[in-house]
């Protein structure tokens, strides 16, 4: 599989749905395969909160290949044998795409906290600049789970002629409250951590690279990206020492995992990156503009395939049951799919249990 | 109705299951009602983690009335014109009874981070030494939800003559790594805390009763004590501003609940009371010394009643659901009620929704 990763400049303005504008921005993006001569060949591959454009592939030195390689490469279910898939890294993500630590052209300092409010919208809309550049007008599929799959809800209302079909994992029309309570874990606890300062810790800080704050966030993430029976499965109630059961301190192994898991996600995600993609996912709401929802997704023109996971805690199968349901009311029932998976992997079930709905994915995309 | 506040102080041990020992130790407790003469309509009522001493009335110029007020009172399910109702506040919580920042006799201070860990055990064994002192020897129930049904459950088990009933509502034979997990971001926020100083706070610092570790902590909690449905009731996608939509840290109104209740959290409650309870219940295990759970279980002498609600998001019904089916597999059919309540209001529905199983209580405690 050819694998490149490439940045593309614009110098142009973007602008926003707050009002407010970014005056040039910077987009990563990597792509697997070839283009074909009529660039019909074209699948985007939308990423999560904490995901980048490293989708598939690994790089020299790499322990873990990207976040969804069961699921894209040569003969897999996004074949790269035959389809040319771009995954870009959001803007605001810090993953290198523009995101709040980059340079304010205006001040040519780091935005910070100055950095715009984006809306998936937005994220979208500067996608779109890069099909442009890359000479692209049309894809297959997109595709995306969680706040990936917001992107591919997105596509469907907002560019109804660009891609022939959607897909769209573990996600939702609109954010609910018991998700933003989730956040606002992380967005509270960032906020109040001294070695945060108001936005102005130092960059490349040990400290910063290790803020408590941005882990309890992570932390509280984690819980409702698994699901109890996973945790029950993976976790038991084993203990970690097999003296500590009377010592404060001790830990049972769920507790080890988290804090593993949390206090390492400082070191490869910015605290700014993720109060603002926070944001932007807790303002998500395919209902624009106070439309309804029915008007919204009466704009669809691409093939929508909704899949959700029996025990995702995070985005429940009735909401993207409820997607389903408002495409049949607008008599789209011939451009929706709905398929429940029975998962075990709780929210995560979409970059995990591949297996699961690959050759559903296969189907979808097989040339009819 | 009649409620007496007391404190009792005992000048004698209690060894602990960990093998330590408090030198001295007291409970507060109140009582509602009155005791007969042949000391036959005592009903024990056992408070969850943030509860107290304080389940009914009203005191003078207080805003709200006792946490179970519902529940009991003159003519109420638990109807203090018939019983003597004594609720105390537990070991380890911050309400009176002894607790981390009582003074430990043998060093003259308070023993902070030198307070051993509790079981439910423990916390059930000084209560039995309250109810000698007053000459109980019996009640009719032992009522509790949550960590107060696991109280229930450990006299049902390792007192098994005392009561005639317990109720558990809520709550589950051994805490689960999905609540452990919810408990952990309280744990790490608080010992993170640098006011919290390694437990070594100032008293009535009014730093120390904003401890934002201890806010974070009760977030978490709040938001597995509710259900998304109810927070879809309750606050849908409302916005707290108007026009903030587009700012970082502009909120949602599930946003500005959580923060009104977690904020206002140390006020009332310590953080070492919080990591000590936390500890409580995480090892909380029915099946103990490694028995099996129906070993435990065989241990049962009283009728067990157990109300579970269906959308309790932090002990789910299928684990009350266990106890059931174990109590009848070791042959206990006949001393083993189970109701499922339909609730709305999560795990908090044994403390909120108390018309919808007090006449399922009325029933249990009818003299037959």
């Amino acid at each position: 599989m050819r694998i490149e990763t490439k940045v593309e400049k614009f110098n142009e303005h973007l602008y926003l749905e707050s009002g407010r504008l970014l005056e040039s921005f910077e987009i990563i993006y990597e792509t697997y395969g070839e283009l074909n001569e009529d660039k019909s060949n074209v699948i985007v591959i939308c990423h999560a909160l904490s995901g980048s454009h490293h989708a598939a592939g690994r790089y020299a030195n790499e322990a873990k290949a990207g976040w969804w390689d069961k699921f894209i490469g040569d003969g897999k279910a996004i074949d790269t044998t035959k389809y040319f898939v771009i995954c870009s890294n959001n803007i605001g993500s810090s993953y290198g795409s523009t995101n709040p630590m980059s340079i304010d052209s205006s001040t040519k300092k780091e935005y910070r906290l100055k950095f715009p409010v984006l809306t998936i919208s937005d994220i979208v809309k500067a996608q779109m600049k890069l099909y442009k550049r890359l000479k692209i007008t049309k894809a297959k599929a997109v595709i995306g789970g969680s706040m990936g799959g917001m992107q591919a809800l997105c596509y469907a209302i907002e560019q109804p002629t660009f891609t022939d079909n959607v897909i769209a994992l573990a996600t939702t029309a609109y954010t609910r409250p018991w998700a933003i309570a989730f956040n606002k874990i992380g967005i509270e606890a960032i906020r109040h951590d001294p070695i945060f300062n108001n936005g102005n810790y130092k960059k490349d800080d040990p400290k910063a690279l290790g803020l408590v704050g941005l882990s309890l966030g992570r932390m509280a993430g984690l819980i409702c990206y698994l699901s109890p029976n996973l945790f029950n499965s993976k976790f038991g109630r084993d203990y970690s020492q097999t003296d500590g059961l009377y010592e404060l301190f001790g830990e049972f192994e769920v507790e080890k995992y988290l804090k593993y898991n949390a206090y390492s996600f400082p070191k490869v995600f910015d605290p700014l990156s993720y109060l603002y993609t926070c944001k932007t996912m807790n303002i998500f709401d395919a209902g624009r503009n106070k439309d309804k929802l029915e008007d919204s997704f009466d704009k669809v023109q691409a093939n929508l395939h909704l899949i959700a996971f029996s025990d995702d805690m995070l985005f429940f199968p009735e909401e993207m049951e409820e997607i389903r349901d408002i495409m049949i009311k607008i008599g789209k029932k011939d451009k929706v799919t709905y398929k429940l998976v029975q998962s075990q992997s709780g929210h995560d079930s979409f970059l995990v249990e591949v297996e699961k709905f690959e050759e559903h994915i296969r189907e979808i995309l097989k040339d009819k």
